[in-house]
């Protein structure tokens, strides 16, 4: 790779945090000082063109800026402050550079907002079209993680955001539906936001079990659960908004299946222990939800069945196909 | 991605080392106890199909040994112990499984050989080819770190390893000449080895200034050195081995190019502080190079030159057109 770029790419990134960072880019390796008492998290995710994006839908700086988010969600679900990241970058033949320096413009915006900071990557040709990686690393005190699998008997479910808004910017973009009211949700798909200091929050409650963020939607962050706990989750509930119906209904979509099985809202699952949901939804509310934006759902419950994990609805909701479903109005 | 192949993936990565391992594989992110008194190095690299990588050159298990190796090779040369990485991996349309299992046999292969693990990763598809990327976390006593950029004015450069065996194995590929002569040149490009053990070996040596993977080639190398030490580089002697003579007179090409230019050997280039290299050589070829198959070069040294930077010959060497270059026959 061309010297200049890579020398154009650190500026771009300078000034980023460099807390325990003793050498960044411009060796074979990141030095890096861990500091004492707290643990590491490490995290991955990439974005990739005709994948995850499309230049039609986005800008390069949105791109670089989702490309961190997307893995600050990670850590921040865990309850873990970020900390620093490496790029690995594929360059489509012909590429145009200021794509490039533009994703890096959004990639620093981001980690000045998250407080993180990029210290390598790794640039290379593609034979495909452009693909961007970052790993990321964050810190979190010793004691602290609230694992996928920790999730118990009993337990409440809750999700922490604002789901379906993604998958309704993303159906808007694909299908050329421009109405203004859709423009909120456009923007949750191309510059999703990462929980963050819910996360850390979220985490250090007692009430709180189990954490998973919602990157890839309700459905599949309830199953991921059922699976690393070895217990089943009845869906009770289906958190779906005034303005999810809105778009739903300009989109001409089924609110509930957007909410269930569309991704990308980077929002917070979380198993609430038995007993204690009064004491945790009084300080959800009272310290946790102030001014966010953001609403907290009640989705269901773990339960134990037949041996089998799975995750299945209530008799109040009826299951279509075996994917999607429909809410029962009664 | 489908659970049951995750599943899969993790029970080929599993055995491997878990020292410091918290949380692996199967959480939002991994967890990791960082020891106490060891800085972290990180690292990013990738492979990917018809830019690094042919698969009518390769087999899946030597790509992943590869791809694992290439990032082993940057801790190395810093002087760390490779600890744990994840994998981001771009899968093509209709991609077949088991090319991905192997790919994570030889990953697993080349984790249990140079001691570190999988902590985690991502699988997503690509609208491209196969690519990969491992990042790849070390630890390094607190106080080591041979920066490029400590190569100081005076210094000696050498170059140990076996430099042009990749190139020349990669030409035999493209080329189709099957000749058994070039089959430890074909090996050296498909598997590379890292120099672990030398690395942290010469990273405590108090002659070496600063080192440098030859992931890119010996001129690639001088010139990243050059750079970082702002100091001018002159090149006094190219390391042509026996064996890549017969190569290039089996290929065609010139020996001394394919020593210069050619690159992916994973070498390590380092500087030795002046009036330090009698004793460093003692301790080279007494205590490094036993029986490792291994060799020591001279290749230059490190000067001041008009406040530019650059790599350039000495007069007994005369170079062609800027970049390759010829040795003087005398």
């Amino acid at each position: 790779m061309e010297a200049d770029l890579i020398r154009e790419l650190s500026q771009i990134l300078s000034g980023l945090p460099t807390s325990g960072v003793l050498a960044g880019i411009g060796d074979d390796a990141a030095l890096l000082s861990p500091s004492p008492h707290r643990n590491l998290l490490v995290t991955t995710d990439s974005q990739r063109e005709n994948v995850h994006f499309r230049w039609d839908w986005t800008d390069p700086e949105s791109l670089g800026y989702r490309l961190v988010a997307v893995n600050v969600s990670d850590i921040a679900s865990k309850g873990g402050v970020p900390w620093s990241g490496v790029t690995a970058v594929g360059l489509p033949q012909n590429y145009d550079p200021e794509v490039l320096r533009g994703v890096y413009r959004g990639i620093a915006e981001a980690c000045r907002e998250y407080g993180c900071s990029l210290v390598g990557g790794d640039l290379s040709r593609d034979s495909g079209r452009w693909n961007f990686v970052l790993t990321l690393l964050g810190t979190i005190p010793v004691g602290i993680f609230p694992a996928r699998s920790s999730l118990s008997e009993g337990d409440s479910l809750y999700l922490l955001g604002r789901p379906g808004r993604a998958r309704a910017g993303y159906l808007s973009l694909l299908r050329g539906v421009g109405s203004e009211l859709l423009e909120p949700a456009r923007r949750a798909f191309r510059r999703p936001r990462a929980l963050l200091a819910a996360g850390q929050a979220l985490s250090r409650r007692p009430e709180v079990s189990a954490t998973i963020d919602s990157s890839d939607g309700l459905e599949r962050s309830l199953s991921e659960l059922s699976l690393a706990s070895g217990l089943s989750i009845r869906v009770e509930a289906l958190p779906v908004t005034e303005e999810v119906r809105t778009w739903s209904a300009i989109l001409g979509e089924d609110a509930e299946t957007l909410v269930w099985t569309g991704g990308e809202d980077y929002d917070i699952v979380l198993g609430v222990r038995v007993g204690q949901e009064e004491s945790f939804l009084q300080w959800v509310r009272s310290d946790l939800l102030t001014d966010s934006g953001e609403e907290i759902h009640y989705v269901g419950r773990a339960v134990k069945e037949d041996d089998q994990a799975s995750v299945f609805f209530d008799d109040t909701l009826k299951l279509i196909k075996g994917r999607g479903f429909d809410h029962t109005v009664s």
